[in-house]
């Protein structure tokens, strides 16, 4: 090995968690410092993630303050939670590669209304570099602080990225999205409780949801200007696995060539001829793409399907940790989709 | 018993009359005259449908050709059978119920084109009454042929029947619409076989789908004037169950006091005041609405869900069956949803 | 309506309530009193159970005390709450099903070991009668109490009773038996989250479970002597439904025979010639079984299946309902299982 | 790379095919030679396989004959494909792992009663290694030809083994399993179609299943006498994994620790102290033990899980090709499972 990261992860025992460590223990230059969790230490990883029975990292044992001198720490970790650790690391010397909301919207006031908490740390704001890799590779790079996007943010995004880039002229864009129930985390609520999500779907949040000024931020700073978005985010009943269906009004384009033209080079970006599925990218890095074209609506239409813990969460964490690292992009990421 | 109908339901072993069955044998003027079925005669009814062991039904032989005389005829056929039995029923003096798509649409060019064969028989085509009570029931209570909508235009129509009705100005709607898996009918493919269907979801006839000529016609015949559905019909993982998401811009106004006014005297269309979810209706003749106006984007969007199977299928069936007889409205479907 | 039995349901708002309201609801001769709830009172019904939107039933408000007066009481309760509940309305003069498990088990000593509290209403254990009708129908008839069966015992029992009442010699039976999730009730847990439950699958309380007592007590009442019974219950994804496989050694006999001439008159016990699947009864009160000799290995197989929620709860309280008010033994519990 | 093997994977397109090349894509010494199909030769491998998408091995066109020199062949073939192909294989002089059952049995006329064909090659099927490594390890080593177990098999003779290997007395054992959709294999069939397998579970060939006279060769070879196995298959709604209880009486005897010491030095078996549940092992090369002695009973029970392409299959046909290429057991199938 000729370079060894050694990484914390803070947050290890739930989803996200869970996932990133799954694809970490085959990075060839990742060692493992410290794994916390706040909740559950003293207790060893296995005992609260039983997928990790046979394994030596299901041996580690969960401590409370990170064990061992590290060099990067990914925080799988509530949003107020990583709005304060961030800082403290920070100013510590590591770099951070942060899944929580906290630092993704460079706008402070915003975290008042959707998040209900007072942003203080408004410089580490505007220095966060969003970690969406198809629009941000060389920012993310040099960074210290990756604010690691939400799965329906990343979806949404690449779907309508190309629109953005060439700045199409596009209408307040509808999506509609429908999300694995991993999406809402692993702590119980009566909804997802096994007999009542079984053969149920709903959408939530359709008033307000956290992740629309999240796109809408990334919007303006690629697009130039404002753009309203309606978000429709909905639940149905599987276990990982996100699907976002985009409609703008706009003129006609070959839009299936500026597709495939934008993303020739996205080594994890695949454009289809056809709707993609959900279960074609389960446990991938993947996002893939079908744009459509209603000559008779003048409707612009993209179906995106990642995994939302997956290209959604952590392996694209892993993708900007190798990124801000130097290595090959799709290192210990290229792993192929779970079939069936 | 005061009157005793005697009715055959030809097709009867898919999964619409299947649930057709379920619903008829608790009617209290209903007679089962015959079951018919092409591709099963000869054998019992539980051979086909094992859910019908330890019941009298489950013992009845299924036949060719109707074994005794009777009233009315539920057809659960293929859209081809339908169009030519139909003819032969009325020609006999006999009701029709007809579930499949060979006489909703009056517009005979329509069906070469979404259904692949030319109609013949535009007579009956004009005379058809499509069987959603919310809008036609007094035309269906006098019917010798009621054509029964299918499930995504049931709920598509009842999402945007206070709009048209009002006539509101509407610019071409978009249609997002989930459907649990029975939509696609018993007949096994790769896609739908369990261990690819699982975890999985998928849009389909993104392009084109018979539904959106249906849709279109009736909302032409109550609105007055052509109106444009884009319409993106899913799959999720579920066996039974539907939710249409429309998208409507259009001006400010009381949509939810409209909804209501509209709907207050309906039986089975309830207003909720929060996002509806597809498990709250299975195995009812419900449709439960939510209709809400995203003031900052000038778009009006109505959630609603049905069953497929129930308001989308068979107890519409049933309830356009009440009206034509002249029974109570909900005889035999007012029966609760199943939970959990 | 000749008669009218005024009824209370105390603990209406969980899975078994849910149940035996969405079947009282059709019966003919029952009057909801009150619906007691002692988490949700205050709030209407279709607050915490979202499918009675839509009917009369879900407007109900919840009370912490009964209303009006009534005759009998169902209680769907935890069973400390149960033990010291029955007492007192036994005193009132009501007439009670208990579903919980507080008097089942004739054996006071029982309770402080596999329930962990002391018992001390030896009485009314002793007088309750076990609301099993294939087995008890008479002694239900005149009774005040009943203790509603739990679904693991009603299914085996079932599975096991032709041999107990022609007093087969049976050597140590083995049970291994398969559970929908709601049997576990409607409290949220980790491992029924519906992220980790969907695609798994596993055994509990292998080494010790409440039902063991409650079948080997039944067990000995019929059969005279005590048989220990080794019982692996275990829990697969799907919401409902419940299936045990009976293993016996024991010298070959027509077995096929037996099991038909037991329950030839038996309504919701039905008899197969090959294995039974478990959807094949969901939502319905019928408990399917097929027994199967092995010449070779000298061992008896039977296999049974029941909806956990009716057979195994509220659709056979209401057949216990029926017996103690003199009703037809199926009135209103006689519904087709849903399919698909 | 110090060494490369070519390797031929004869019906890449099933799912024991696609789980193979989702292992093999990422073993350092392999490279894909061919992959063959006769259904669909042709094509492109992610035509019929899409979650190769976006990967270089979903464009290899399947093709009908090998391409190509090749070192090994991988056969996920039916039972009589594989019985004429292995012999022309090892006549050219090529080593083959056959995935299916034709060569697991080293008694052909075994074949003609469960496998409905003559087996004429009765030279090969005695030379054939059955290839449980835990089990065979050093006679794999050596072979040119190796007969992947089946995934019954698999878990249920690593439950055993610690028994056999002892000499325990053991009376007929009871085998009770539960297996996830997949392993039916990718055709489609009316029981399989989603709607009717959500939700339901069902025993099936308990009068007669090809595994048996597979575990029961097997289980004489080891322990030197016959025994008899009484085992009922059931699938559960769930795409892959595999339970097995098995039920043997039995003296006392420190089971844990025998247990324990059997399996001290396997990298892939892992003994647990509680029930294991299927999805622990999701997309792995593990087997989780969980021994259990009821010493009222005299009946020692060992819950076993699997993933039924893993263990079952696939992984286990790389563990296979590790050995008798001398490599690391555990190349490429190390992976963990994936969660949730």
């Amino acid at each position: 090995m000729e370079q060894e990261v050694r990484v914390c992860v803070f947050g290890a025992t739930g989803y996200t968690g869970a996932e990133l460590l799954r694809v970490l223990v085959n990075h060839p230059h990742v060692r493992i410092a410290s794994l916390l969790s706040k909740s559950h230490f003293g207790k060893k990883l296995k005992e609260i993630l039983p997928s990790f029975y046979g394994f030596p990292l299901g041996d580690i044992k969960l401590s409370w303050e990170p064990e061992e001198d590290f060099d990067l720490a990914f925080l799988c970790l509530p949003h107020e939670t990583s709005l304060e650790l961030v800082p403290e690391l920070i100013k510590l010397g590591k770099r951070v590669i942060d899944l929580s909301g906290a630092y993704r919207i460079g706008k402070p006031d915003v975290y008042l209304e959707f998040y209900g908490f007072e942003h203080k740390h408004s410089d580490l704001l505007e220095e966060a570099v969003y970690g969406l890799p198809e629009i941000f590779r060389e920012h993310i790079k040099g960074a210290r602080l990756v604010a690691n996007p939400g799965c329906y943010p990343t979806a949404t995004l690449l779907a309508l990225y190309p629109l953005l880039k060439e700045r199409m002229e596009i209408e307040s864009p509808i999506v509609d999205a429908l999300s694995g129930v991993s999406g809402a985390g692993r702590k119980t609520t009566q909804k997802f409780h096994y007999p009542e999500m079984e053969g149920n779907a709903f959408a939530y949040s359709v008033e307000k949801h956290r992740h629309v000024p999240e796109i809408e931020h990334i919007v303006q700073k690629v697009y130039g200007k404002e753009v309203k978005v309606r978000f429709t985010p909905q639940v149905i009943p599987l276990a990982r696995g996100m699907m976002v269906k985009l409609y703008v009004k706009c003129k006609e384009h070959d839009f299936k060539e500026l597709y495939r033209e934008t993303y020739k080079d996205e080594p994890f970006v695949v454009l289809l001829d056809e709707p993609p599925s959900i279960k074609q990218v389960l446990g991938s890095n993947l996002c893939l793409l079908y744009p459509y074209y209603d000559k008779e609506r003048s409707l612009l239409q993209v179906i995106g399907v990642i995994d939302n813990l997956g290209k959604g969460a952590s392996t694209q964490a892993v993708q900007n940790f190798n990124l801000m690292m130097g290595f090959d992009e799709g290192l210990s990421i290229r792993m192929l989709p779970i079939f069936p």
